[in-house]
């Protein structure tokens, strides 16, 4: 546990989006895994608002890509968790959306530290988000969607470095000491 | 960095919210290594619509230890992270406040790493915000503030364990398999 500590930091630091991927299987237990550290995530009253659908069937992946220009990802992933506030456990819109934004990060990360696996957050699906429900006949009123990460192992050929989303503004930039 | 990777899940486990603080100095490099894991978080669009006002002067730490029930911990804390939305910045409510969430999960996490070190995330001071706003001379119409991270030396004698905030959902509560 000590290394882990040391290394954090560079651990952080080297996540990036991933979009390409290849077809292989990613066992249920590794899937799982992830899911076991994205459920720590602090919430507001301890609300663990969200709710994740594990789409791994190719029609139903067909389905949300159909709804998204990021749609061959999506496909591509071998599994999408498409997430959503769960609105009744919710109690703050404010606090439960940084919630959702801390468990997300969670799940990155937590994809990160498998070898040879990556993923991508998809945001713009947003735009469709009551077709997303109904495909999973989840009520508007009761779930909306927060986003989709995209989950596969890496096609490193594939794989490019897109060096604008790696940019970050420097400490200095968006901070001040009192 | 193999450690990392297979250790990662359980060290996001061991995280948790400390609230009790000896007085002792965190040098500035630490801080500025927490900030550092905290601005490669993702946001929409890359935006980072953070900014921190790292608050360690007595009096200003008591200015805004007034406004919260919690003041006592933000008092006692040797550093404060009061972390706002940088309106102008942010380019979509939902995905900004997300981006919010997991930048402070970052400072969460690089704060866990650190030996010795713990930290609270301080959402309830949200009730003042206008307040808190004044105190840093921010205008509302461009920041608004997202919560405050407390960060200092854990006091182990007086630090509870605090079981229900220990408690999270079982994976099979919050998922379905598609």
């Amino acid at each position: 546990m000590d290394l882990i500590k040391n290394d954090f930091i560079e651990f952080i630091k080297q996540r990036k989006s991933v979009r390409s991927f290849i077809y292989q299987k990613i066992d249920k237990e590794t899937i799982l895994n992830i899911l076991e550290g994205a459920r720590w995530a602090p919430s507001g009253n301890n609300s663990q608002p969200w709710r994740v659908c594990i789409c791994i069937h190719p029609t139903v992946k067909r389905m949300v890509a159909e709804l998204s220009k990021y749609g061959g990802i999506i496909e591509d992933a071998y599994v999408n968790l498409v997430i959503f506030l769960d609105l009744e456990r919710g109690y703050d819109r404010v606090k439960d959306l940084q919630g959702i934004g801390a468990f997300m990060e969670n799940i990155l990360l937590g994809v990160h530290a498998k070898e040879d696996i990556g993923g991508v957050w998809i945001g713009e699906i947003l735009n469709r988000k009551e077709e997303v429900n109904e495909i999973f006949k989840l009520p508007t009123d009761k779930f909306e969607l927060m986003g989709i990460i995209a989950i596969g192992h890496i096609d490193d050929a594939r794989e490019k470095v897109r060096s604008k989303e790696r940019e970050r503004r420097s400490i200095d930039e968006f901070t001040e000491w009192y």
